[in-house]
């Protein structure tokens, strides 16, 4: 069995969690393809928040408590550039971070691609799954929003982590998607997957910049593998982050019927075979698609696990 | 009265404690001149290891114990680079040094020269003094040593932080320098100082290298200043770092007269005009140079502020 996952950040990321212990449990390997829009350069850093996200808390060692970066992190980086007075200073750079990244951007600068990075680094947290960048070209999420009174085009880590996405905002743009090619290794494992699940990441600004590479979407949509999403709206607000506001600016309806209906029925040019909603939004309809409702939070790794179990089984792979 | 030194990191820096406070006291402009051969780039960081060392000390903030770096230095950096088992892994990259290779390599790679980069660091720390590299260009000390059974070129880094300088060596190469040019501003400096000061510096591998920029060696040795240097040799040892080392490898003799021979007079294509020694160097003889015995140990900025005091006198510009 072999299962693919169509992921953001730190949501994702505690999906993965609950894949990985559910892969064990029944002999199956993962492979996450992990969103890239958030990638930013910041200080000459390439800064990768999804994967490194993902690979932290696979690896044991993301903060629980922030929600992302590293547990027993450390500032003086940050706080060094801020005596400098150089720009973005509303970025967290942490210490243990920034070793990442300098081993990210030297080998990058040394011309090995995203993936292969990744995985050399992947080689310290042994995540015990796969992980790939959605594509190893350059795709960034940037958003069209009015910031101090004018209306501009912002890299999403400014509009998220500067502005908390409190700014009028009109609409995100993949910056690079056009021309973007999945990167190696992707396109083998969605050609080799028994399912797809779509982790609920956010619809808007994590798993749809992954979709956004021509070829990937492709590859998902005409392959032999069910897909199935997982709902990240519950009783109509998001599990976490801010998909309540990048569904707001897209105009679609903060609720698990809403992103289904985004995702839309993979027989009419959507995504989805399968969604899975919580059980308080057990009435959630979804024309096209068949949906299923069972216990979406994810309170720890047995009860993610759980989930999984729900989603291959609605994708008949159980 | 201007006042150029000529320099490399540590022990120039301490000197130049000594030159402010006397600069200071006599109304004097000081620039200093400093060694960039001991530069090196790792893990992405363009590191400028002598430049920072007189940032830092004139700024207050280097570590008086350890010798370089920052006072109050943390390393979560290199112990996360060390846990990713990059190389190398025998350079200390303190954390708050990394912000300032940071803030320096994004300059550079945005195509600003070193020297306007070492302004712009300098807005923070306010040396008192005007700080410029040798060189814009790219000039790097590599050495020719018997490592591991095998005779090759290392970086000077490598040589001495790795190395500690303790393996065969053979000779010191300066790579680039045939082609490089005086950085933005040295040769102004050089052609309106009063008196031109050779820093108690290493001479092989701090102040050699500075030297050997032919432009800037043409212009202190023609030019209208008197050139007074500083033994960084007392009683036939260094001060401090490994200048026998390097001086063995030349067939130098270890002592005030053997550098201030090095060196040699102007008169005869060398260098010097005057040669400060310590009071127990006071017999030292350097055929053609005006030689003054005075103590020289830079206990406190008060007593290297009377070196200078001796070497403006010995310059004929009191």
């Amino acid at each position: 069995m072999r299962i693919v996952v169509l992921t953001g950040g730190i949501g994702g990321a505690r999906f993965l969690l609950g894949v990985r212990a559910h892969a064990r449990a029944i002999g199956a390997e993962v492979t996450a393809v992990v969103n890239v829009g958030d990638d930013v350069r910041m200080h000459g850093l390439q800064i990768c928040p999804d994967l490194d996200s993902v690979m932290y808390t696979l690896g044991g060692a993301a903060d629980p408590e922030r929600g992302w970066g590293r547990v027993g992190e450390t500032w003086v980086v940050r706080d060094e550039l801020a005596k400098y007075g150089v720009e973005p200073s509303w970025f967290g750079l942490g210490d243990k971070d920034t070793a990442t990244h300098l081993v990210r951007t030297t080998m990058l600068n040394a011309g090995y691609p995203l993936s292969a990075v990744t995985a050399a680094l992947c080689e310290r947290w042994q995540p015990g799954i796969t992980m790939l960048p959605a594509t190893d070209d350059r795709l960034e999420t940037h958003v069209v929003a009015d910031v101090e009174g004018e209306r501009k085009a912002i890299h999403f880590q400014e509009w998220w982590v500067r502005y908390r996405g409190d700014v009028p905002t009109h609409r995100f743009v993949f910056v690079g998607a056009e021309s973007a090619k999945p990167a190696a290794g992707v396109l083998d494992a969605v050609a080799g997957a028994d399912i797809v699940l779509v982790a609920p990441s956010n619809p808007v600004v994590s798993i749809a910049p992954v979709l956004a590479v021509p070829q990937l979407k492709e590859a998902v949509t005409s392959g032999p593998a069910p897909i199935v999403g997982v709902s990240p709206i519950i009783g109509g607000a998001p599990v976490r982050g801010m998909a309540d506001r990048c569904l707001a600016t897209l105009e679609v309806e903060v609720s698990a019927a809403g992103v289904g209906r985004m995702y839309g029925p993979r027989a009419e040019g959507g995504l989805l075979d399968g969604w899975l909603v919580d059980e308080s939004d057990a009435g959630a309809q979804v024309p096209g698609v068949t949906t299923r409702a069972v216990p979406l939070w994810m309170t720890d790794e047995q009860a993610t696990a759980r989930m999984v179990a729900a989603a291959l089984e609605l994708g008949g792979v159980k």
